[in-house]
């Protein structure tokens, strides 16, 4: 019997190692800078974080915990976005791993986690996108300098989420019940074959759906847009099982251009953990 | 800073990921019933017998708990021979991972150990040879079974080690001060590029170097061989560098054979988490 913090940790690897995975580092792919041994220690790195969210520590603290031992590598960001799915989860799952329950952990966030939250941007550089104008003062580029406004304006971790939807799909799902992810795992239960293969299938599924936000920042709406068309595309068609050279094609040419889909990887990743915690499906 | 447990996870992950490691699982290849996921899926859950031996737990008790956790996924045994290298490792890192500690941690072992160390094959297939006829109520396959013999006979677990020698060269590390195992971590040191190339590299060499055990356990002396004067050829020639396409092929010749040089893989993870411990390498 995995332990809590065993299947978020295993769910960052499942998540890596899936291929193909278009635009993101998986078990044939690295991107210039951004190697698959660097996943491997991000995911090392935070298990003591996720630990501390399946003893009972607040989401905040475990998050900065996580992410701070997750950067200790030499490739960067590895795991932002999926770590802030999975700690809250991982919260969620002491008492039921079910949206009601997930929801509540997020929507029973503090200013101290949000301070967290802050602080956690003092250890990596994320990819984020311009505040509004009366926002400034809360850009999460300011790292722990942004905390004073935070607790002066009494803005709880659930609120900086709140505020980062349009945007940002990893905090979509923090104010949705993360239903994408619930969704992920009942899609990785259903699929066929070994976990990699139900992981890539699930990962396609996803972006087919919605415009990866972390693309959408780091390029543009409209390079977001066709990422997904042609994803819908290749799903539509069930490609990766009747044309997976199409599928292994597109995963080339998104890591050769640099457009990375790292949010649909992060939905990918709780998906997995939610399915492997609640035994949907095995390794 | 990654903890001394998180160092002897990633030693396990960054071992299964190099590639190529010929006739093992690695980042491109899986064998039949054995793949990649499995391999995670073991690193995950050994993490919990790591934590017990850097916080001080004895080699046995915590040996046992890294391989029950280990065994936690369907591929069956993946990492019971590095563990059987790490635990003590990890156990010396507390004072000094150094070959004159590790080789007293070793000798340190109690017949309690030894007790342990048999009854984690209660929870794992591993292939070992046949003992001596003196020595049939101590084999190791009767796991716990043989615990009261081991007791009555007041055979330590370093006595097990010292008996195993020849014919399993992680034994042999025991009883050596694990002098493959530094020596691995001072090639992988001197070695260049990404961990991935120099974790190929020292594996060859330790194949180029030894017959692999495991090998001449699940084939023959004379299979062990031949592999390892294959290895030495490739090895001799500066063949990753030169052919690479022949280490390649040598890969996919052991994979389909079945021929499955695990203990050197063994003593590369060793090697791997010598040198992340005392920063010669890093990811």
């Amino acid at each position: 019997m995995r332990s809590t913090a065993g299947n978020a940790q295993l769910a960052l690897l499942l998540e890596v190692a899936a291929t193909p995975k278009p635009g993101n580092v998986d078990r044939h792919r690295d991107l210039a800078d951004l190697r698959f041994a660097h996943f491997m220690a991000g995911a090392v790195g935070a298990r003591e974080g996720l630990e501390m969210a399946a003893d009972g520590a607040a989401v905040g603290p475990a998050f900065e915990r996580a992410v701070e031992k997750m950067a200790a590598q030499e490739g960067g960001n590895t795991q932002f976005g999926a770590l802030l799915l999975l700690v809250p989860l991982v919260r969620a799952a002491r008492e039921d791993l079910s949206r009601p329950v997930a929801e509540s952990v997020a929507r029973g966030t503090t200013v101290d986690d949000a301070a967290s939250f802050y602080r956690a941007f003092e250890h990596v550089d994320v990819a984020v996108g311009d505040p509004p104008d009366d926002m400034a003062a809360l850009d999460v580029r300011r790292g722990a300098d942004a905390v004073p406004a935070v607790e002066a304006r009494g803005v709880t971790l659930f609120d900086v989420m709140d505020r980062s939807v349009p945007g940002d799909d990893v905090a979509r799902e923090w104010v949705r019940g993360f239903d994408r992810s619930f969704a992920a795992a009942e899609r990785l239960a259903a699929a066929d074959g070994p976990i990699s293969n139900r992981t890539a299938a699930v990962f396609l599924s996803l972006l087919a759906e919605r415009p990866d936000t972390l693309v959408a920042t780091r390029h543009d709406e409209a390079t977001a847009r066709a990422v997904t068309d042609r994803a819908a595309t290749l799903h539509d068609a069930d490609a990766l099982e009747t044309d997976p050279e199409a599928v292994d094609s597109f995963a080339d040419d998104l890591v050769d251009r640099g457009i990375n889909p790292g949010t649909t990887a992060d939905v990918t990743a709780a998906g997995l953990f939610i399915a492997l915690e609640r035994g949907a499906v095995d390794v």
